[in-house]
């Protein structure tokens, strides 16, 4: 099974590779760009139940304090 | 617009951050774990077209030489 996880940053806090990269993309004069927000994804293979998954997130992959983690299967 | 760029390593390029997922989640006792692959995600938000967004890709947020990427609108 393969599975992907995405970390984002919860609301309120500071993405700050987001916040670096929106900036540099205007310094190279990209000044149509309005936001910009990262998030990380890993690709997750192996013969393991989405309650496998989530339990990485939690000890391991996502941050509790500042991060959500979304799961999805990828057929 | 919104658009969701990924990033991830080309075939043959050292992901080391998979590689060091792999190694942590084995250490916490996954052992069904078989493969992990790290990828990185932008989501960017202003008036812009693909073509911008691919520049961008190929100015700022990917590296060429190591890294592909992917674009798609997020509607």
């Amino acid at each position: 099974m393969k599975w992907e996880v995405r970390i984002s940053y919860k609301k309120g806090v500071l993405d700050s590779e987001g916040e670096s990269t929106l900036s540099g993309l205007k310094t190279l004069g990209f000044n149509n760009v309005d936001n910009v927000k990262a998030a990380k994804v890993y690709l997750i293979e192996g013969n393991l139940t989405r309650r496998d998954v989530e339990e990485m997130c939690e000890r391991l992959l996502a941050n509790p304090v500042s991060q959500d983690y979304s799961i999805s299967e990828v057929k």
